[in-house]
């Protein structure tokens, strides 16, 4: 099954866009000046990738907090960069399979992307590709080294290739030697008070008068991923929760109040 | 014996039920305020997943002290929710299997609940599931890879699912970035004088001018498996035991205390 | 050959009360009040079992230092219980098989357990059956999760079981969870001096007069296993050692001492 | 497929050479006094080895901070010796496979190289080679003995060798007893702010005039690699990136102060 | 070649005291009060497990310093107790077979034994046959456990047996629950000054007046093993080192002195 | 191929005398009176082997640091002893084996040896024979079993074995039991100034008045290895460096010097 496991990495171009999409579902919204910077910044590699010669191969890693949006940046630089190939390698597809099996599929998909003039590979969330856990701690070395030496081998020439990483634990790729592979690394930061009335304006759910008292509620600090899934919460309090997204009514600060404060329902 | 055992957990819906009642096999009795809160809560989860179209999956952690009913809460939400697939996740079914069958059976039971629109799984007691022991620590990878994935892979367009964990190692489960894997996690406490004397009114084994006395023999806080298994015990002593529960006569205070006291049967 | 392991297993009837009987060879003697009121709780909860319709399941640990008698006492319960279906699970039956082949033998035995409405099980010197050692500490992962969900499964409906399972290692077994596993657990002592004297007398191998004397040779606390053995190597030094316990001749105390003051001869 | 792995690596002296210029890609520069003393050291070993019938075999190892130049310094070595058997041994070419299969192959290359008169052989990044990790630390122990026998094995009669290693761990080589395994060790270091001024000037990508106020902007020791990288980068910013190579124009020292400063994107 | 290992093991006895001999090639020399009090202890046990009906198994253990003639002592009395079965499990019949193999071979000597009415066991260098070394520490816990069970387990009805292991690693084995396996753990010592002049004497390899000398060169404490060695070193100096022990000539003071004063050898 | 690799083993006695040259290929130099001294003692052991029927079985370990010497010396005792068998067992005819199959090797060499009525095995470079590395550390547990019992395992009657181990890892063995495992053990040592001169004086490379001042510029103990490799570096200085060991002309003082004192240059 580990060559029915290829042909679903088979890169068809259509199918990849669709994967990319799957990562920013409720589309995307400004999450204020660091995002858009980060993203500005890795458009940047893109075109460097694209243009220079001497440039085969860049490896770019965006490391952050759990839910700070890294995948979901990844994809949508890879959806605008108009590549002819774009790859997301994740956890997901690989469920139960063995070490060697999975090896041998981010192989593959390396040397597909070496049969494309440009090309885009996301290696998204790599603690989970490399089956981390702290306890231990343990890892497949053998999926590590093969992304430590994938890392660095430059593509054929003529074929460029630009290296997209995602992780939360940048200090456990750090004693892996996998943050110095990659050429760059950026960090995805959470969200603070600004930011976080940027995206309740955009999503406008609540009277905007009360924007302000909202954020109040919350910590200093917390990754997007959280917001929506406060803000989702509490859509649920209404008559109909559907329609506060649709503008019907606003949510009440004092039902969000609640939520937010429910001690027994602990973050995240 | 992978395929017979696949069989075994084949859903069929009125099978699941029996199941989920043999979670709760005398009843569910009134165990105070905090827990009543925690089973309100997490119905309010079975409807955000039943209306909200922007909450494909939802993932919700129970944990607390062993014996404190946290598969027997999660089993009537189960039941009450009327969802079309409910399935509870649990190493008894799984004795002296494989890590990687195992493994096969977890993720066979998410891609089931991905054909049904709404669905319920319970992962019952994870460190069991993770064959998790103290002592090294050790567990198996496997098992807690495909679980990491698991809970965060979307099911198709149009499915929605919401997970229950239960677990009562809530330490271990987050050094293994299993706790962050949920959106949400509750605790399910042990009773305090209050439940308890709610509990034994309810049983109505005691003279009611008995109850406040009883519970002074008690810990400050003792988990309901245990309550009920000193009155069971307690109940030994009359004539006839079952008539106790009937409400033939009463547990004597001289006969609980001296169950409860009796210094060479220790805590359970 | 697990196969034919598991045909020594099978349940018949009589052989398992000639294995129980194994366990105590040369008879049982009065070891003392703690002892006693020990042998009185279990035999409670063998009734429970027998007669509450609440109680299908009853788990219950012998602990206490080696040599002090447990597994004398769980062969003793079993045997006086008259349940149908007894069963002592001992690693001595299982030298040299693989963990995979004793967690089959082990499950089988409560699957037939399963099929009776009254049954016990012994889970003898599980340390044993853990295959553990300190140094490291090593045991059998697998073996040790088998027990744990064993330990809380539910017999089907209508079928009872009582297992009483022994150990010297409590704080070991503590760690690994399996002591939270037990419903109870009981500790069965070393000999006290007053002990001693009890099971001197009844032995009847000293003189009346010279027990008393002979006890303040021995350390303040002794497991039986040990007073036996000093008494049978003091038992050789007469004529016919075999007299000393038909009464022909009894200990000479300096003999007695010699042999329990030799210090080149180290305890056990 | 461990034979087609070792057909790769077959020598064949052309593909050999070609393989070499790969690690150079663009040409090499002057990089100070101190890279330009290590090459002449090596060359005297080459020369050592060519002339000397007291020296079949000789062991050097180039190690220092990752990027400094090693393999490409190692790499102008083998192809100015005129040697008649040069080979590169590399982790690129030994993704996936398995230790043992990796052993074979090392242990084939020097068996080639007994055959021919005079030989050198690159083990380049001994650490990819060894699978090796920190964290724990794992590595492989099978490639790792079969490395140190290889060290100091000699080559048959009349035939001689010469190894380079390239490593930036030399004190994990160490920890292996690999170090004391090379006859010689060296160190390639980072560039000082005179080495960048002399690489700047070569490169001719500033005005003459701002070359040492660029390097203002730079660490006091950064690796080759890294001075080219954010050359490169910087060289994006104008009208048409390649023009800045071939002199069209110069990059800005804003543009150029702007890269390096740039706060979210941090170092390799 | 598990079938034909299993043979070489088979009980034949004149075999088996062949093998016995073998322990103490030279004859077995008076190594003082100590080594003699042992003996006799042992040679007790031999006749409690003769005559005792009470005593079906009993177990021995000779521990102390390498070299202290543990393995010789066992041999001697096996050789000395008359019984029809006696065997010695050694390390040097296993040289490189699987644990398994190791412990299918060990419990068939002991089912061998189960079959003849009286029998001796020699576990010899019980820290070899399970594997040990102290770094790690690692060691066979298969057949640890093996060993663990094989002591405790009674032979059927009527047969008797008397097990006599030999250690230099007490320690070790306390740690393991080894020493507690065994009834009885006997130490057999170094020899001091006046052990080691009685096996001079009895040699007669030096002039009686130089006796005391000689042993005022050597340390405090050491094992016949060496003090043999040292002797037979010295035997080498003169025309003819044979005669030595023939009586011939003596070993010259000054001759041994310079022998044990060689400081560059070290001591074993 | 276990098969063919026991066939390179196989004692073909012209061969096993090639292989012993091949460890002293520029003939033996004086080194000093230490370096005489542990030659002169180790042929007396040869002696006591030929010569003694007391002594079946001896067994010295030559210990030091790396490139002292210590096989070298082996192979010329080796040679000296004019033994019908001598067998060196070295990790380079064994790379890539699998541990079963190198422990197979070595128990056939002992086996061989058993056949020759006087032999001679050389255990060289322990450390490498068991694949030891100090991280973690690691190492072949059966390969060290198969020597410990090896080492103590008395040939059969009438054939006799001196065993030459070689390591520079004492404390390593020590803590393997490796150590007290062999009778006798020697410590190598490096060259101190006077050795120096003397090993200067014979290879006759330095004009006789620069020989004193030759040696002031190296370190006050360095092993005899290391002084030959850069006697060699400083031979290439002239017009042709074979001349000087054929005395054509002298290596210059100064350029001695250079290369002793070139910093980047490190130390083996
Ligand atoms: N800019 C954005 N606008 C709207 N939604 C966003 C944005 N960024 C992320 N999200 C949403 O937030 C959630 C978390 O984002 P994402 O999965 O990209 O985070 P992550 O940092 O990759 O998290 P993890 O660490 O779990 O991998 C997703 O549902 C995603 O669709
Ligand atoms: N509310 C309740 N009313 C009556 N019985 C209850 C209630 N909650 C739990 N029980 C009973 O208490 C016992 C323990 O409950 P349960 O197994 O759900 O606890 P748990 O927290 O899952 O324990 P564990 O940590 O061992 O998994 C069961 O017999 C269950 O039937
Ligand atoms: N009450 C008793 N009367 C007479 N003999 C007894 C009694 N209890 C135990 N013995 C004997 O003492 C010895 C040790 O008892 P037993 O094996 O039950 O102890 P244990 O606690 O199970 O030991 P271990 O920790 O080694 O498993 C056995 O020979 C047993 O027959
Ligand atoms: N002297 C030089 N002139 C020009 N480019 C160089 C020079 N030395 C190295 N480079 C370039 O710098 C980059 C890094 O060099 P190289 O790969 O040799 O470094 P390294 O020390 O082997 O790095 P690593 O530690 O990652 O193996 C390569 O792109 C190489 O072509
Ligand atoms: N009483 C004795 N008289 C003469 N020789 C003896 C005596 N005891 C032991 N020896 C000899 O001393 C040597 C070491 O004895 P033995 O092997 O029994 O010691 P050990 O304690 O078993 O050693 P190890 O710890 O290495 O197993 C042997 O050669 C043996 O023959
Ligand atoms: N007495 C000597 N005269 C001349 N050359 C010698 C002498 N002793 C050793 N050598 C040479 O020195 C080098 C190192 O010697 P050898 O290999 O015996 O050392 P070693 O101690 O075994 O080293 P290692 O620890 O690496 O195994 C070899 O080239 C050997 O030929
Ligand atoms: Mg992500
Ligand atoms: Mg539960
Ligand atoms: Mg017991
Ligand atoms: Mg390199
Ligand atoms: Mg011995
Ligand atoms: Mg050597």
């Amino acid at each position: 099954d580990f060559k029915s496991a290829l042909d679903e990495v088979k890169p068809a171009f259509g199918a990849a866009i669709n994967t990319l999409e799957m990562c920013r579902l409720n589309g995307m919204l400004n999450c204020g000046e660091r995002h858009a910077h980060i993203q500005r910044t890795v458009m940047t590699f893109v075109e460097q990738v694209r243009k220079s010669e001497r440039t085969p191969l860049l490896t770019c890693l965006l490391e952050g907090p759990g839910g700070s949006g890294k995948t979901a940046l990844a994809a949508t630089i890879g959806i605008e960069s108009g590549f002819p190939f774009i790859k997301i390698v994740s956890a997901e597809n690989m469920i139960g399979l063995q070490e060697s099996t999975k090896c041998g599929m981010i192989t593959k998909v390396f040397e597909d992307a070496y049969k494309s003039p440009l090309s885009i590979i996301i290696l998204d969330d790599i603690e989970r590709l490399l089956e981390f856990v702290d306890i231990g701690p343990r890892f497949s070395n053998v999926i590590l080294q093969t992304i430590l030496v994938l890392l660095k081998r430059s593509p054929p020439k003529g074929r460029k290739l630009l290296v997209i990483g995602t992780s939360s634990l940048v200090r456990v790729l750090e004693s892996m030697s996998l943050l110095d592979a990659f050429n760059v690394h950026l960090n995805v930061p959470q969200l603070k008070p600004a930011d976080m009335k940027q995206v309740l304006k955009e999503l406008n759910v609540f009277n905007p008068a009360d924007i302000d008292n909202a954020v109040t509620a919350l910590d200093e600090e917390i990754p997007i991923k959280r917001l929506l899934m406060l803000i989702e919460m509490a859509a649920q309090g209404g008559d109909e929760g559907a329609n506060v997204y649709k503008g019907d009514h606003k949510i009440e600060l004092a039902h969000f109040f609640e939520i937010v404060g429910d001690h027994i329902v602990f973050r995240n």
